[in-house]
């Protein structure tokens, strides 16, 4: 038994608005019902009979029970019907109307009022605003959509945001041939949220595949969770609306970059699901994934064969552009088909057969048969004298198969049906097969990680000296944290605290430019309690952050005034850079409050005096530091998304990067080997490689750093933000020029 | 009569290597035949007849005329099957067979044998290497593929290099109910290639529009001119393979950012063509436009009308994705739809209507009639009880309508055709629909563009007096260029040349810094003409050139020695660059030959120290030149592709900019407005657009040096290369701050 059952598997309906007139969705509700086999009562307050039904004046006259109630009446009637449902003891009702919250704060008051009345009467409510949903198998049609009567019953379940997306994606089904299991449109989701939905899936072994158009997210967290318990066990396709979105309505730079699209399919990735762009890749997907899932794998390898070279190049140039492997051939698949081929052919993979022959069949079981290989897609015009698909791949290999094809229509039709029979998806245009196969490499890429991850945890949660495979930075061991302190509410009686000595963190983290900066002096206050650290947060304190998640740091001093200034001058590897330090202080280069090259006394002076002239910043300190070797800069940030909670955001640093908008997001926290994958995310991705003599980043090292944050933010509901940028990739390692944290 | 009537409408065909066996190509040729209304000659060495028709052992010994001979045999029979028809008087032939020039050296030799003989004899070859062509309004099907006698006639002509793409580009079509006027594959294209049919198809009223799938390009001017001339009358639709291929075969920064398929779009584009990335898009943008093609626009606006808000949005997402604007209605039509719609729907565009009603039909009329609106997408579920597609939208409106649907399949098919009559077309999903709007559009632009140009090129015949639309760089009255003087070979006698002296350029290109640089000394040599330039170009000539091309450089003085360099540091505004002036010399900083910041005669002196230790270079030449103010960088280069010929390349500057990748190119020449829009193409544009401070570019200008440069390099055979980068944008307009040229 589901949560849903009385919503989804009802076993009488009640359809209250049942209109005598054909053109109303009252009506039309009735006349979907026809066909479903349990009790179907119309409610109207005066017929006593719609569309050959008894009809009753309200759901509490039928006398018999009502699992699920469909409400096809106005806005302004809905209480009314609603408290009918619950007196009459209704098990869920579909409010079929819109105008309610999506309308404003009069319909959201009475969608509130409606939900009220719901949740006193444990009534499960589906919509407002929706059309309904199908469940072919059972013959339920609760929608007032005409027409889907002939939508046949199968494996696909088809969750939807939109009722209107819902029966697009429906209808598509039956015309690709796809079988439906449950196709629902939520509407505004007052109640039954898409991971209700989701939930209620996870359990049905008839379920073979869910594809899901979202536009919007309510609660992240849960929905991810409802994704991974079923991805557990079938694939999950997304579609999100908004990828032209990009919200610009978050304060800082981090928060500027991570539009809700971003972090949404961030989000749907982590958890398991093949995410696409449009309603056709999520049948195709669908229909691929539906034919058989790969084994877990970082990055499948694909074969392709085909009869025509030259959509074997479209085929081959839409997988490379989706970042597909289409591997070379190893030394024995090449010898067999050196034997099978036309020395004028491609051999090494794609695999081009010339104009196919009778080694068809064989040609496709040698390259499904190379170890290199883990799909396979095939083109091949249908030409009956030279090639029967059917005969020459039906069980030609064990690799999953991607088919794509032309020909007479009724003749391609045919043909898809045929191979549909023994596992293969077809499709009508080679760049489609492409997309299909690269959704069954993005699945078994999500397999794979998350095997990876759930190892990893295994391993964190193992004891310590067992846990050789353990992350590099364990926070649980990160030093504690040195909160602002800011001249106008506590003048520094004590000496200028390092920030090497401050934070504990090893002195090869922060002493990366060679010579290890001495420590000068001891703490200026005891370490405090990291959940105690609430409150304005200033760069010294925000790097000493950063170096307890295992960054380096320059070494460098936080000074009260120019004669610490000097004295720390004196004592670090000269030129030094002097910023100001302050709170209230983002954007330092922007301001002014920054000074790079500073070598002699007389350099600090004329600086000092530079960075003093800033009226608004008076009561700030100064901080010395020495410069740190060139590279390369990445952004890495932390912040807390409406939808999804606290994310990670790794981006290029710099202006470049918030005008090239290049960044790469996770839901918090992420294990080290997800973490480590942001970076290849980047359009910028080359430059941290080791580009043109430039260092290159420790991708593990960052990924590892990049972890560390995402359980630390996870864990403190008290920052808003966390910004290191630049975070600078040099020859000795990633080091963080300047850190920003934000209080929420 | 077209060049090419022999092949395309021949009026008898002889099948050479008509087989009996109908497993091969010749047999299946004869079949495909079978409804050509003229004569079709089997000929075959022994039979004496052929699958029903008569059959001769030679072309000469049909004795009737024939104007194309289908050669059906094997590569070794080709030459002798050639000279037949040759002596035969054939005016055109076909070969079918593969393993000629793509299968290496021997096949390649065998090619040109080929050729020779067909040029000699005056016969049009197609092929080798093609499955072959089909006029089916002729009823011929000169193709070995079967199954293609039900493509229907219709205004479609499809042009693909390869055979297996025009296949499945043809049975695309009859499946999506295009008719089809030509679907011919070339092959290797040894003789008739695709501008050969472009032509012909130029003169043909039949042909509405034209989808033109490529794979390589032999001659990109060519094509360009080809695809003009088509472009003036009808839609072409452009697919070029090898999206993923980003060519790293040229040596310098501009080439390797200019891989062939990024030069193909650029040309294909410019000439007018739409650019899309699948067959499929291909299809669909083919059908959108062959129901009418919008008035020349930059930017026209779509209206978008939904019966479903949710499959809008995803609708809206992929036109925002593709750049096309959907403009908020004015408050005419907004105060129409008020009267019209529901006040809880939304009205300004997208315009949903809610669950359709009767007004459908006026809403499409009001948005289609906004001012505003150039043409319009419609979706809505097919709900015969409150929507009838094909009354509500027939002639609702005057401008353009796309329409996507989602419903039971029969009903789709149904409805599409009708609609069709109507000159509307359908999609069965919201993104395709918005694609093939997306590629109404871009037709417009391409088309306004194109209309700009003209007049552009029309204002620039005029005579001066009446030019006052000229550009404002004429590069007639340019600057002549002074070249290197390597020091080993010609010590200078003379004194040093200041840049800005020795280009002729007015004294404000020459010194954006704020105060003017004096002219110091007159030129050192005579300048030279421009084409007498050839040979080695270093930094100093180079810079000349790009001043001459009416781009601003620093103010600075190309020096023999120390002293010389003291003198000009006196001179000019410190701090000041110094850099060694060599041919040989690219990539400066990394070769540790700039040294910025220098304001001291101490500093220059130890510049000048680390300067001369670079080995290899003893023989430079030392620039001192004042610094730029800060500002974003671009990269301007003009380079030779071996297909299109001069290109140039905008694209962001720096380091970064390589590792992403992020240029934009066009064939030169290209006008102002052309190169000027160059800018907005780069993934990176917002930075030059006065990003958080920064400067904003004037894209005027830049588009007036880019056509200027792409004006002259069309001109200069001796130059391979020009480089002009960092090409720095600042508070006083753009300044080259290096430049190079290479010789061819």
């Amino acid at each position: 038994m589901g949560a849903l059952d009385a919503l989804l598997r009802p076993r009488a309906v009640a359809v209250v608005g049942a209109s005598p007139s054909p053109a109303k969705a009252g009506h039309q509700l009735l006349l979907s019902l026809a066909p479903f086999p349990g009790p179907v009562h119309p409610v109207h307050p005066r017929a006593s009979e719609v569309a050959g039904r008894p009809a009753h004046p309200s759901v509490g006259a039928i006398g018999e029970p009502v699992d699920l109630a469909l409400l096809a009446v106005p806005p302004a009637a809905l209480l009314a019907a609603l408290r009918d449902c619950a007196e009459a003891g209704v098990g869920a009702a579909a409010i079929h109307a819109g105008g309610l919250a999506e309308a404003g704060a009069e319909g959201a008051a009475l969608q509130a009022e409606l939900l009220d009345v719901a949740r006193s009467a444990e009534i499960r409510l589906l919509g407002p605003n929706t059309s309904g949903f199908l469940d072919p198998a059972a013959r339920l049609h609760a929608t007032f959509v005409p027409g889907v009567a002939a939508i046949a019953p199968g494996p696909l379940a088809i969750v939807a945001q939109s009722g209107g997306v819902n029966h697009q994606l429906a209808f598509a089904a039956q015309a690709e041939g796809i079988g439906v299991r449950l196709a629902i449109g939520l509407g505004n989701a007052a109640d039954v949220d898409v991971p209700d939905v989701l939930d209620q899936l996870a359990d049905d072994a008839e379920t073979g595949a869910v594809v899901l158009a979202l536009e919007g997210v309510r609660d992240g967290r849960r929905l991810i969770a409802a994704i991974e318990r079923l991805t557990a066990r079938v694939p999950v396709i997304a579609l999100k609306a908004g990828r032209a979105d990009v919200g610009a309505f978050a304060q800082s730079h981090t928060g500027a970059l991570t539009g809700s699209y971003r972090v949404a399919h961030a989000g749907l990735a982590q958890a398991g699901a093949v995410v696409v762009q449009s309603t056709q890749e999520l049948l195709d997907a669908a229909r691929a994934l539906l034919c058989g899932r790969l084994a877990p794998r970082e990055h499948a390898g694909l074969g392709i064969v085909t009869g025509q070279a030259g959509p074997g190049l479209l085929l081959a140039d839409e997988l490379s552009v989706a970042g597909v492997r289409v591997p070379e051939l190893g030394a024995a698949p090449r010898a067999r088909l050196a034997e099978l081929l036309d020395p004028i052919t491609y051999q090494r993979n794609p695999v081009d057969t010339g104009r196919p022959g009778p080694s068809f069949r064989e040609v496709v079981a040698t390259v499904g048969g190379a170890e290199e290989i883990d799909a396979l897609v095939v083109h091949a015009l249908l030409e009956p004298g030279a090639l029967d698909p059917v005969a020459d791949l039906s069980g030609a290999t064990d690799v999953p198969v991607v088919f794509s094809t032309g020909g007479p229509p009724a003749q391609v039709a045919d043909v898809t049906r045929r191979l549909a029979g023994a596992g293969i998806a077809t499709f009508a245009s080679p760049e489609r097969a492409a997309r299909a196969a690269a959704a069954l490499v993005q699945d078994a890429a999500r397999a794979w990680r998350r095997r990876e991850r759930d190892a990893a945890d295994a391993a964190a949660a193992a004891p310590l000296a067992a846990a050789t495979g353990a992350p590099a930075v364990p926070l649980a061991a990160a030093a504690p944290l040195v909160p602002a302190r800011p001249l106008a509410a506590a003048p520094p009686a004590a000496p200028a605290a390092p920030l090497a000595a401050a934070t504990g963190a090893p002195a090869a983290l922060t002493a990366p430019l060679g010579a290890p900066a001495a420590p000068l002096d001891a703490p200026a206050a005891d370490p405090l309690d990291a959940t105690a650290a609430a409150g304005p947060w200033d760069e010294a304190s925000a790097k000493a952050l950063v170096a307890a998640l295992g960054l380096a740091v320059p070494a460098g001093v936080v000074c009260a005034d120019r004669a610490e200034a000097h004295a720390a001058l004196a004592r670090l590897r000269a030129p030094v850079a002097l910023k100001l330090v302050h709170p209230q202080l983002r954007h330092k280069s922007e301001r002014g409050a920054l000074r790079l090259g500073i070598a002699t006394p007389r350099e600090l002076d004329a600086a000092v005096d530079a960075l003093a002239a800033i009226d608004d910043l008076q009561d700030a300190r100064l901080l010395v530091e020495e410069m740190a070797p060139s590279g390369p800069e990445l952004l890495l940030g932390a912040v807390r998304d409406p939808a999804f909670g606290p994310i990670v955001v790794l981006g290029a640093g710099g202006v470049a990067a918030e005008a090239l908008d290049d960044v790469a997001v996770r839901i918090a926290p992420v294990a080290v080997g997800e973490a480590a994958a942001m970076l290849g995310e980047l359009a910028s991705a080359q430059l941290f490689g080791g580009f043109r003599g430039q260092p290159a980043v420790d991708v593990h090292a960052l990924g590892a750093a990049i972890a560390a944050l995402s359980r630390w933010i996870a864990e403190r509901p008290d920052v808003a933000e966390v910004e290191v940028n630049p975070l600078r990739v040099t020859a000795h390692g990633l080091i963080a020029l300047d850190a920003l944290v934000v209080a929420t």
